[in-house]
């Protein structure tokens, strides 16, 4: 334990006392993974990797080691950003850390604002999110033991226009290494979506080129794990030149996968999350939020939905009942519309530009038409006023 | 028990005697998916929650009646159209009522004309619907309980123009409330697609505004197992300007999850719906039926697939063995073909128009190129005879 | 056993010891799924039922001779080809032939070639493949027991212009039955993709009509088990009037469903297909090949990603972390290209074409970006170096 961040991540991983039970669980139930097994297998519990791999991260400001013993190792990362950090491996079976769960009974429920929020004034926007685990109570029943960006589910909605510049900086305040990786970004993800522990930071700039809704999330591996278990969001990129007027409405789904309650907060399940079948399908992180407490619009007004699905398994068939889009963009708004159409798909790690007219006043329910998903939370209520 | 319906109800409820077991072997599984227990949970044993429900529909004529108990419950609809209705929620675990069940060994099979119907005379439509419950043979050796629309699965093809008008009534035969939403119509479904009980009709007229595929279905609570007991079929909308001359055909993709057999029929399962694996994948309702069957057209005639998938959970990624779709239409047709097609996903809830032309003969089979369910019925032969 | 083909037909069936093993645990399970269960009571242990098909195989060169008998059998093909094959229906429960684990501890791993291979010369092209049964090693300490072209999964990649003339020979080398379906080649598939037995060849030509990446697959019934085994691969059309110059790749996502560990070689499981949750998902064969080796590119450089998922089942949501596509081309190059996409789903049994610009050096991973599938193995590195 030569470093304080070593002596952290042994301690999570002390803290890991469900790791021998999962993978005897997962062997015996012929689940065993390679994939799985190699990144459980590479937390090691003996302190000695970690500080090695702590001390390299420090030493080496994140840069990759690549190295023998590195390219032996099954990378499941999507950025293999930080090699020190990937020896290490991360693959917590649950998100069940101390900070995720302290307090879990206290959380208040809150509604996500869906609401586009305004452009910022001028060409530069600064964003400094914040890595924290956090229980969040996604329901009146329920509390999940998140990983976020900003403590909530998703993190916060970024918007700005083609061209402008985001000056983005992530603080890790988790014992956990995280990182982030914007789909908005055209950037080196080896430097500029590494990881940092716990009291680093990471910095970089960026200039949308396109238009769209896209996804951010950690990309830490496993990245299965640091997305399924709350740490995206979505960053809206609208054109220079501004799309028709409209009432803009921000939907990102989400899927839960969920182990058994520890301190009053419900774990995400890295096992299940395998598996493919989510106990919970949200839109911006609470199962049926806006069934409570619809989306208001009036006669006259029209739509835009910014859909994107974060997955981290499924699309999310987006549909509004009562509706018809008149317009879907499959690419970066204003290019290439699709006209009347009912449902389209969008894609995990993806998303789509939705557009339709209110011409008549009424309670229009929009779901994932999926429905062994919509029937799981993914469904909500625009409601159009006369 | 103080009026018929509500009698009709609570024995619906006695009936489900699987439901106490349904609960604890959820439990049991740690599948208990609180939207699910929630449904259930409502499904009050005692008869006076039921009667207050019956009386409130009649009441009102299923006009919802918003209050702060309602805003309390969770609402898995996708249409939440009469709360009196959802304070029920009919969330049976399985299809297996008496009338689906009943005289199940004498049912027949048949085939299901999958040829688009001739457009009507004139510019409006009047379609009157009945709700069903009715065993329905889909292949030799299976019968299923199903819920449907005239007493078949899907229900019947309906075809009109662009700007046509549809009248459409919806008549309940059924113990259970059922409701219609047509994706093509674009309305306020609070009011038009609102649950009715037995004996009740409701009405409404719409006109189709884009060309397309367009699934109808039954939208009341919970959504998943209506649709997932059979409660879905299509309306074809042409374009005013008609498309190219074609042989014009219907293809419903369907999934089927099935529980033990009851009085002779397999019923449809709600649970197995939730964890997404289908036993059968059907086009119009019966798995493999047009291999027995083919659909048979000449050398030099252009066909014209209208491909739905109503899930409820699966796209169909539809191909034709041995061709290649010349125009795709991912929106409203004549709208943005794309060219050169082999297969293509239309999402659950969805529809796409799909067309080759037949310069070879031969036995061309259509599939659902996903074969882990292409293998469970969904594949089908288009003949093309010299 | 009145014919050499006889012989080792019902060798294959009598090696099949799992299969009552298979039927009871199935049948435990409530998996009994009729198709499957049909196709395995066809494999008849007697061997009269098999004399018979090889004689009428051998007799009618392949066509179909329909009857009755037939008739009342589930055609759990895509094609259909060969009813005489059919009747036996080789619906093995896994893939575990001698041939495909034979000498498994010995087999070398290699990375699989992803850049496409240049045009041919002149406007021929020879191709003649050869179905075997083989232990691939796909990673360090995993040998799966292939059913293959050419000896590899996939089978080699082929490259063609739209309207050049492909002269295709399929020889079996195999003891099951096999044949070869070409998703650019339109043509009769009950002649041209009819399955051939050991020692037997298929030849037949096509002129590829449309640009793009097409599969081509086994379609031997049950076809879920002959793609799921790795009977498939890639041809890529390229159109007359040549895209924008830029380093091309072939990437085919593959499925890997799989049943413990026979003679040194995990085989292909059937019932696991069914259940459409792989234990790795794959880009061209191996997991997270191209994280050990990655593809390489210049600074400046266009790349031109052929993406094809083979499935058997599921899309690859394809993304690259840290770019973003200028273009991707949902039907044929060069018509109707979208912009500004940083994930599209390419569905089972299709395939998209996707362009960025290198502009900035880095490490990119290339993702399916539905990660509960990107964990198991389908990621990649695209190195763009300065």
């Amino acid at each position: 334990m030569s470093t304080p961040e070593a002596g952290r991540l042994s301690e999570i991983l002390a803290r890991s006392a469900t790791r021998r039970d999962f993978l005897s669980r997962a062997s015996a139930l012929s689940l065993a993974i390679p994939a799985v097994g190699a990144a459980l297998t590479s937390c090691a519990p003996n302190g000695e990797q970690a500080t090695d791999s702590a001390a390299a991260s420090k030493r080496a400001g994140g840069a990759a080691a690549s190295g023998s013993q590195e390219s032996r190792l099954p990378h499941n990362s999507d950025s293999r950003l930080d090699s020190a950090v990937l020896k290490q491996e991360h693959a917590t079976p649950s998100s069940a850390t101390h900070e995720a769960t302290a307090h879990a009974a206290e959380t208040k429920y809150h509604r996500y604002d869906p609401m586009l929020p305004p452009l910022p004034n001028g060409n530069r926007l600064q964003v400094h999110f914040h890595a924290r685990e956090a229980p969040i109570r996604v329901s009146d029943d329920l509390v999940v033991a998140g990983w976020t960006f900003e403590g909530d589910i998703p993190g916060p909605i970024v918007h700005c226009r083609v061209g402008d510049t985001v000056d983005f900086t992530l603080t890790n305040e988790s014992d956990i290494p995280h990182s982030m990786d914007f789909h908005a970004a055209q950037i080196d993800p080896k430097t500029a979506f590494r990881s940092v522990i716990k009291g680093q930071s990471v910095s970089y700039t960026f200039k949308p080129k396109w238009a769209g809704i896209f996804m951010y999330h950690c990309g830490t591996a496993p990245v299965l794990m640091h997305i399924g278990s709350g740490m995206y969001g979505a960053i809206v990129v609208s054109p220079r030149e501004p799309l028709p007027a409209a009432k803009e409405f921000v939907l990102v789904q989400g899927e839960y996968y969920l182990g058994d309650t520890v301190n009053g907060a419900r774990p995400f399940d890295f096992q299940k999350m395998l598996s493919t079948v989510p106990d919970f399908v949200t839109f911006n992180g609470r199962p049926n939020q806006y069934i409570k407490e619809p989306l208001r619009v009036k006669v006259g007004d029209r739509v835009r939905f910014w859909v994107g699905s974060v997955g981290p398994q499924h699309p999310c068939n987006f549909h509004v009942v009562g509706e018809q889009f008149d317009t879907v963009y499959l690419g970066a708004p204003p290019g290439t519309p699709i006209r009347g159409v009912q449902t389209f798909a969008v894609p995990a790690g993806g998303g789509m530009c939705f557009e339709l007219l209110c011409d008549v006043p009424g309670e229009f329910p929009f779901v994932n038409h999926a429905f062994g998903h919509g029937q799981k939370g993914a469904i909500g209520i625009l409601a159009v006023e006369g």
